[in-house]
């Protein structure tokens, strides 16, 4: 079998997806790991470490760079730069500055030849194709994303931040009575505050006053002050035991009208276990598009938008005609 | 702006459902309606009707041709006849039959420089679609499908043919606990009759033996001694108010696991008032994915799994990133 030869660019959370995920798929090979750390202090199974500015030694010997740093700092540099050498896939996930993240990324791999694959994931990703899909089949109709239940890092470094806060978990909850009223037709105009509660989870320091900090969370302005938020005091065991996994997931429901007002609704869900694990599938899937994007010949970059569904699958067109279709 | 010109073949409810969903998409132009009854004895607003016979003299009038008739022996004739002069779109349905129906009307297609999408709607369609990205990105899982709730043509033919049955229909419903289980983790081996029930709605002839028509139902081979199978006595007046609608719909759903045993499930699912005016709308779609693949000098045929989701949007790739990435 010809496999997929994959590097991962950096190893926290979503890179050691990839590599998990990488070991589910028999057409897939992982060549290498980058990383800013000491790679000769790194170890995991039998796959191989290199600094980061060894990158350049593997043309050639890569198909695709799966890029697992975040979106604030990493990948507006680390995407273009790989881009340069390597068909990659990323998943940039900065809504309001993907225009900007795809121009660059689309000149410079257009110049070199190179396939880029950016924004995958869930969300951008599988959420984005189903608004899509929402819209061009009901266009007279109503987008409805929810998100949760799971863990929000900006929310939890929140209230990390609150006097008396030793630590903290806060989990974005969908409220499931509004989306049982999508799913029965209703397409209710939605204030924030009635689409998601946000849910607390907060280990106190010693002799700290829980009151205050339970009203120093819930006023909050932006981050809770618009919500329904709960706050519960737990003990430093239950935190490790209870709120270590990373869940997250969601739904995008359409609710549309076709003909003279006949309702119909497209609903997608997601319920993730884990939020980083799963992002790693979706990206593994897309660095098979995008290596046989790139021997098609197609240059530059692409989105979930671009890519046929065919291209995530390791199967032949025939067998999806026979077997999925 | 430019449009999309479509002629409709085929003027049952998926016919007429093409013509109100091509009036819900500003970009769409009917320019006829094409039929095997006599023209001029139809009338739908301001529609063009013509004889199915006159199909040539529109070459060059239409860019796509929606093939509306069905699949047992419609389709079979028409989507070659028609794939040898026009792009195509239609919703071949008969799953077994896909690959021999795709090898034909992808030669004829060729051969004339047209595209034909075969097999579109939404299932075979969306729910292909959701098939094979589950399996794609979740390749260690188990998929579930279901279907309804929904009239079954066949199994509504089937109570029909009862002696004592005046009328009747068949909905087909999926066991909701069923759902609720694998949502929550299980990926049960599940026989026929515990996926699925089935309800029969009769219209019973005056004096026909109630108890007998029942017990004729229940215990049909093939069709319902499988089956969980309820059969309800109603009115003629309630079978027209209550059950004229064509309602359907089902869910696609992957449980899957990632890294070491972490559960996570995709969940699509559709909820239909009326079943041809959704799969009209889906064509629809695919017709405007057509017309852009054929200007691009793609021929042949294709399936949900080759058209990039961004080809079924009017909006340019710059808003589609922009707005809904």
């Amino acid at each position: 079998m010809e496999t997929v030869k994959v590097g991962i660019v950096g190893y926290g959370n979503l890179g050691k997806g990839v590599e998990l995920a990488i070991k589910q798929n028999p057409d897939m090979e992982l060549v290498a790991i980058f990383t800013r750390r000491q790679p000769d202090q790194m170890a995991s199974g039998d796959a191989k470490f290199e600094h980061i500015s060894a990158t350049e030694q593997y043309i050639g010997k890569i198909d695709v760079m799966i890029l697992c740093g975040g979106s604030a700092t990493d990948l507006p540099e680390q995407t273009p730069f790989m881009a340069s050498m390597f068909n990659t896939v990323d998943s940039f996930d900065t809504h309001a500055k993907i225009p900007e993240f795809y121009d660059k990324v689309n000149a410079l791999a257009e110049q070199s030849d190179k396939l880029s694959v950016i924004s995958t994931g869930w969300d951008p990703g599988l959420f984005s194709l189903n608004r899509l899909l929402g819209q061009a089949i009901l266009p007279e109709g109503k987008d409805f994303t929810f998100w949760g239940k799971g863990v929000s890092q900006g929310h939890s470094d929140a209230i990390r931040r609150v006097p008396g806060v030793k630590a903290g978990v806060q989990y974005t909850v969908p409220v499931q009575s509004v989306i049982e009223r999508i799913r029965n037709g209703e397409t209710p105009e939605l204030e924030t505050r009635e689409k998601h509660l946000r849910q607390c989870y907060i280990v106190a320091e010693e002799g700290a006053d829980r009151d205050a900090i339970a009203e120093t969370i819930v006023s909050m302005p932006n981050y809770f002050a618009d919500y329904d938020t709960t706050v519960t005091f737990i003990t430093e065991d239950e935190l490790k035991s209870e709120h270590s996994g990373m869940p997250h997931g969601g739904f995008v429901i359409r609710s549309g009208v076709t003909g003279s007002g006949t309702k119909q609704i497209i609903d997608f869900g997601l319920k993730l276990e884990s939020n980083p694990e799963f992002t790693a599938s979706v990206l593994v899937a897309y660095a098979r598009a995008a290596k046989r994007m790139s021997k098609e010949g197609q240059t530059g970059a692409r989105t979930v938008f671009d890519v046929p569904l065919s291209y995530l699958s390791p199967k032949s067109a025939e067998e999806l005609r026979r077997e999925l279709l």
